[in-house]
């Protein structure tokens, strides 16, 4: 890093590269982006449709279908991938320029690479891949060869772009897909605040001032302004459901190792012990889009380009008859995180609707250690290097720890040294809640798990703190959804709200108002099929007046 | 452990009861004991037919079928689980008398299930499951209810008899087969001879003074006299395919978490970060058997009892055209552990054979790190608690460590410390090694990979060493088999002796005259189904003149 500037600048000239990418007839009106700030309590849904930038054909592309319907139009020869991938950096573009949500800007590959599949279409008279044409967007941290990857350190600023592609990458481009843009992330990846001094922070297109979520925040607020409708994420501790219930999208956190995720640069060291793998899953406005991500990078043999991939096929499972009722357990509340009257809302209702449906629901949480306690557990998971690599990665490029980094601890591991004393005994008491929690679901012949995915809806920047709603089925690694479910409406909350509780962040009843509710659905491991069948089971009851 | 006891009045005293368990009628005469020693250089396979305690029914049932043969009769009713029960159990004892293979003996628990089965069979005209009223053997660590599990070492004689079945043993029960016995261990289980101070030595039937194999060696003389035809063992350095090659046997080390491993008593500490699992698989006498136990046991979908199981269904693969040419991967020697010519002819046997038939064989030996720069990789995942709870447990016995523990070292690996900053190191070494055999096997689009299981044929006792053969696909995850081929014979060995090499152990060739000869192959991991097969076709070549 050249000594002579310091991180300010550095980053700042790293923003000013990326804007400079957008083409100038793109740019939004000087009218719209002075509104933005992250204090501003507006939404900028409407933007793209309003600004007047996007024709009604690229509105039409962008918001019409989900991917799963874009790819019919797509591999049928009915759109062509020029015009979808046009349509497409088009809306990121605007989507970066009111949320700042895009790390690497890459308008003119993605339209080379349109180009070859639509050639290649022409010629061929089918589509390459069964994601044919699609643009799909990227969190930070994947390798594509050529770009640059600083996963938002600034002393990886001068590190040169990415040699080889990640094996994700490898997979989707070997299925069709076209890339374009990569997404915001926090620094060190471990909050729900997706800033970091690179690239600054994304905001949550929903309303500016509370957070889009993390690490995957810039895929979440992107893929609501519908500047990408599929999205690659990461999940350790949430970071693909996080993003997704702070934005109303889908996600999906598979069981460990089925999607690839070698090729990532990580923004700690290598090596670790720890058995909470980092996953890779998608983001979407779906489920079955969910499904499709899944079931196309499954059935690619995805171990050729990553020899860490379990190598099993996505089976097939049929969609049962419209009379299975399901059993599903139910994890309302950890106490030290009290739901806030939105989600306590959402949750309660489902149950409702779902038990109003002949569902079967079972509480466990009488039955489970508290969600506190396997929080702070699985967090040692994450504190186990002992050089503090990802401190090292801050310090080398000057530059300051962002304030939602500090959020995000437990005091009870305050003093807690990663001994190999220490993590034998930690791998024991894991096994022990594994255990707990396998048992509970054979004994009562449980589907899945319905919880909430957290206290509460978006909060504003740097509340969003730990994660004990999202983290526990990274620790058991289960494989869990997060899915919208209607929206904060402080009339209708008003009726859950407990005045004896304190809510951790406060509960703002109108800085909440509108942003959208989630259900988390978590289901067996290596399950992940049935999972998406009982998604779709729960949504359609929800879906119901 | 009542203090005023020593270790070896104890260990005489377990292995008395152990003796008085056999039915006086079952015992053999002294003639034949008397010669029972673990120099002798005799033969014992005889035994069991020219000591005239068998009938020929007894003899028909133990030597005419291997397990699949004989789930044939015993589903179809030609054959009462009573009747076959019996006959394993005497011929058990038998093998015990010349051997010393078995640590528990419950006979009378195999009768009553075999009734229980029987009667079952004769109520229902069916059989209660797919292994119904097979005698299977298991290897001590298994827990099974009601009965003891020292795993060898004097401190643990006083605990109580397992309080419950471990995974495995509920899922054979569930699948309806017999439990008459478990098998003898080395102390520690990291040696490949079968010692430990309760039960003393177990010898190989093949010839009283070499090894029968460890840690599974108590299995591998049972079934090599025909005691048991399947036996259930452990392998996380060879501990299933060294007693396999010891003895003549087909052994299979599955991809860890396949079959359920959860419920033994382990000879260490519980928690260990290492990414090296120690996996249950099966011994038996035909390759079907191998692919009979793998998927029954899988398709009863055992994570129902063991969390850590990778849910996933075994998948059928049909068998391919007879037509079909294989590319298999040659991995020769490790020059610090030069093959014997036994092995070495046995695997240039193979070599000409497969070519012959038009396989291709695909030389890796220059591509690869060396075998003991990866054993010694290997070996540090086992010393990563810092407690040693091994040598706490053999101390806690006052009893002494065996010889063979002491011979079980790598120099490079003494004054290496298991700290975390060192294990990290380890992940990064060992996933690097991965890569390496997994890019080979990519981009040579091998179906298998063929290579000695050792460098020679049983040694004498004492002098197995390290395992750089064997643990190599224990270190990758990759599912490997052993499979007998061909025997030692000092005239056609001689032309493969090298006399400027110094072999480790030293090379007899009379010692080692008549001992059985052993191929190994591995496979990709997860597709222990595509190595069945690949065995079927490798086998089905050797076996032609």
């Amino acid at each position: 890093m050249p000594a002579t500037k310091d991180w300010q600048a550095l980053g700042a000239e790293k923003r000013a590269a990326n804007l400079h990418k957008i083409p100038t007839p793109w740019r939004l009106p000087e009218s719209i982006t002075k509104a933005i700030d992250q204090s501003s309590t507006i939404s900028v849904l409407d933007v793209p449709k309003s600004c007047g930038l996007l024709s009604q054909d690229e509105l039409d592309i962008t918001e019409k279908y989900d991917a799963t319907g874009l790819l019919e139009q797509l591999t049928s020869g009915r759109l062509q991938s020029q015009d979808v991938t046009r349509a497409f950096c088009k809306r990121a573009a605007i989507a970066h320029q009111v949320t700042n949500c895009l790390t690497e800007i890459f308008f003119d590959h993605a339209m080379q690479r349109a180009k070859v599949l639509d050639d290649y279409f022409a010629r061929e008279k089918k589509p390459m891949g069964p994601l044919h044409g699609l643009p799909i967007s990227l969190k930070e941290s994947y390798n594509v060869k050529g770009i640059p990857n600083t996963t938002g350190y600034i002393s990886f600023l001068d590190k040169p772009p990415a040699a080889n592609n990640g094996a994700i990458i490898e997979v989707l481009l070997s299925l069709g897909a076209v890339l374009y843009v990569k997404t915001n992330v926090p620094q060190t990846f471990m909050t729900g605040d997706s800033e970091n001094n690179v690239f600054g922070r994304t905001l949550n297109p929903h309303r500016l001032c509370v957070t889009a979520g993390g690490s995957t925040g810039g895929e979440g607020a992107l893929i609501a302004l519908r500047g990408s409708i599929l999205g690659v994420g990461t999940d350790s501790a949430g970071s693909i459901r996080i993003p997704s219930l702070c934005n109303g999208l889908s996600g999906f956190k598979p069981t460990a190792n089925r999607i690839p995720f070698g090729g990532n640069t990580a923004p700690g060291r290598l090596g670790s012990p720890s058995p909470i793998f980092p996953v890779t899953g998608p983001l979407g406005t779906s489920i079955r889009d969910l499904e499709l991500f899944m079931k196309v990078v499954i059935d690619s043999d995805p171990w050729v380009f990553d020899e860490a991939v379990i190598a099993v096929p996505w089976r097939s499972v049929p969609r049962p008859p419209p009379t299975t009722r399901l059993r599903i357990g139910l994890i309302t509340e950890d106490p030290s995180l009290p739901l806030h009257p939105p989600t306590l809302r959402a949750l309660r209702t489902a149950v409702q609707k779902l038990e109003n449906n002949g569902h079967t629901i079972i509480p466990l949480d009488g039955a489970i250690p508290s969600l506190w306690s396997s929080a702070v557990l699985a967090w040692r998971f994450f504190l186990l290097d002992p050089s503090k690599a990802v401190l090292r990665n801050i310090q080398a490029g000057n530059e300051p720890v962002i304030k939602s980094v500090q959020l995000t601890r437990f005091p009870e591991n305050e003093g807690w040294e990663p001994t190999m004393d220490n993590l034998f005994d930690l791998m024991v008491q894991r096994r022990s809640i594994m255990r707990t929690y396998h048992d509970l679901l054979i004994q009562n012949r449980l589907d899945a798990v319905l919880m909430p995915p957290n206290q509460c809806p978006a909060p504003p920047h740097d509340t969003y703190g730990v994660t004990p709603y999202t983290v526990l089925a990274n620790f058991l690694d289960w494989p869990a959804a997060v899915v919208p479910f209607g929206k904060a409406d402080k009339e209708k909350d008003a009726l859950f709200l407990r005045k004896e509780i304190k809510y951790v962040p406060d509960y703002n009843a109108d800085l909440a108002e509108g942003l959208p509710c989630s259900l988390q659905l978590m289901g067996r491991p290596m399950k992940d099929e049935e999972l998406v069948r009982h998604l779709e089971i729960v949504a359609k009851v929800l879906d119901e007046d």
